[in-house]
């Protein structure tokens, strides 16, 4: 057999693993990237400290005053836009023909992680990774108590090929005034396995992955990182909390440094395993207003960026991945 | 207004409209990506004419014999792989624990799509194209009728950023046993819009489109091109049968010039407008055993690799786009 194609139990989307495509040849070789040097103040980088006048009004800083340690700023090219006493609900939808539009509300923010331009979360200590999501909690429980906003959506993209415009470390709160059809699927289909078998899906996963260990990456005492049974991607990485949340808002204070330490802990072991590959990540998390749910459960997934996604996969919906979660799962364990 | 979100209707999918974003600063300059030169004939290149003793053993040619024209031939790295005589339906199925896993059986073929190394569909004559979409439309055909295969996908990659590996023009086909979520929902929507409506909704987009002609690149007899009203990346194209046709199989022979013309066409003034940009192209078509349904309409969709899928567009399932598709369309329209 060439190939075995696994299912992700918790939003039924298949994965084929076939181990025979890493030996494709390969006209275009890995060649090796050249990172480029920082220097840790850039002149021009509105991210910098000292060049807080570059930025829109702050929204938020984490050790405030010149000493900042986190800062959260209005994304200066945003994807949405907050607007005082704009239209709400029906008023701001539009029809043209047979189409429908929103206009585009909502909240872009940039969580600026260091003063530093040449920082990284694999250098910080623990009780400063503490306060970026600290950040990222305080926003998000901000941001959803605006009604207007039904998603709310936390995310990095670290390195040219994860889609980053700017080298200063930073990540981004997007929220929208609706439920997107790829949320709604994810929680439709752990409603009903809910409705099947009593039990929130992501915490049978999670009962499973700490028994069997095969695909355990890290655990401290409130949160597991696995490298999912299903991965879309190699390294593909899932942190969760042990306890039921089904949103991340209900994240409370004495969990942020557990948080912290293994999501450092993890990239960390990405950083020294594969030379610091380019990846994303993302908090998925119920939308604002079904917080407290039985059936879902907020997870943290990193998504490093060594393969492409291709036509097989954008016509699809599946993925092709040509390492098994087992392998980096002991990878990862034993890169100290 | 910073921007408008427009919904697809026939996925009911957004795409967020934010022209502001395409001003963002960029610590990656787009390096003008030199493309290279390549020959005619490269001896270490399996799909080369002379070479065809490195390829497993032909499924099919067009002009067969030494002076082929297109050759199908198997993958030499399948994502799934034919097996005679394999366990089938619930006989390939594995649990283990809590998870489900199938077989990796299924077809996975390459068409190559001319004897020469440094071809390109933008630079063949239709009628060579034409010979391309035969050998499509054939193995199509065939593939579906191992009733093993739910979905077969047609789909190539041009570029490295679209996750191309070798040089020499190629597409590939690959069948799998089941139909993964992404296209049950395209086809649980376009379901539901021809429960309400009694029209499929591509019937509908198409004589809109067509009256419209904002968002119109290109059409012939038998075909349309255009710009979709919810576009998900900057220059995306798709390419419609003008006749409600649910299944790429219910293509006739006689339509075979016009597809090739109209997706040459489009091919051209992408490459003349964009300078050779890398892309995917995709052919989405209904599952096998549901060809000759109502409500589903097969369409060639291409996806120019121009900017960067990130952590927004992974974890929510939307799009951000900086370019509306009425000025692709105008754009492309002018690009003789």
């Amino acid at each position: 057999m060439s190939s075995i194609i696994r299912q992700d139990m918790s939003t039924k989307d298949w994965t084929i693993f076939s181990v025979k495509r890493a030996q494709r040849p390969h006209d275009y070789k890995g060649s090796k990237k050249k990172k480029k040097i920082l220097e840790k103040y850039e002149p021009s980088c509105p991210f910098c400290k000292g060049n807080e006048s570059m930025t829109p009004e702050e929204i938020l800083a984490i050790n405030g005053g010149k000493d900042w340690s986190v800062r959260v700023v209005p994304n200066k090219f945003p994807a949405v836009e907050y607007i005082k006493g704009s239209p709400e609900g029906s008023e701001r939808r539009h029809i043209s023909g047979p189409y429908l539009a929103i206009d585009g509300i909502g909240h872009h923010e940039v969580i600026i992680e260091s003063p530093w331009h040449n920082d990284n979360i694999v250098r910080m200590d623990t009780t400063h990774v503490e306060k970026i999501v600290r950040a990222y909690r305080q926003r998000f429980i901000d941001i959803s108590s605006d009604h207007q906003n039904q998603l709310v959506i936390i995310f990095k993209n670290h390195g040219k090929r994860a889609g980053t415009s700017l080298d200063h470390p930073h990540s981004q709160i997007v929220a929208t005034p609706f439920v997107p059809g790829y949320i709604r699927n994810k929680m439709f289909e752990a409603q009903r396995y809910y409705d099947d078998f009593g039990n929130c899906v992501y915490c049978d996963i999670i009962k499973h992955e700490l028994e069997d260990a095969s695909r355990l990456v890290y655990d401290n005492d409130k949160y597991l990182a696995i490298a999912p049974y299903a991965s879309v991607v190699p390294y593909n990485i899932v942190i969760y909390p042990k306890k039921h949340q089904s949103c991340f808002a209900e994240t409370t204070k004495d969990e942020l440094m557990d948080l912290a330490s293994v999501l450092r802990t993890v990239l960390k072991k990405l950083y020294d395993l594969l030379d610091d590959p380019d990846y994303n990540f993302v908090i998925d998390s119920s939308p604002v207003d079904q917080s407290g749910n039985r059936h879902y459960h907020w997870h943290l997934e990193i998504l490093p960026r060594l393969s492409t996604r291709a036509g097989f996969e954008i016509g699809s919906g599946m993925n092709i991945n040509s390492i098994f979660p087992e392998t980096c799962a002991e990878n990862l364990r034993n890169q100290k």
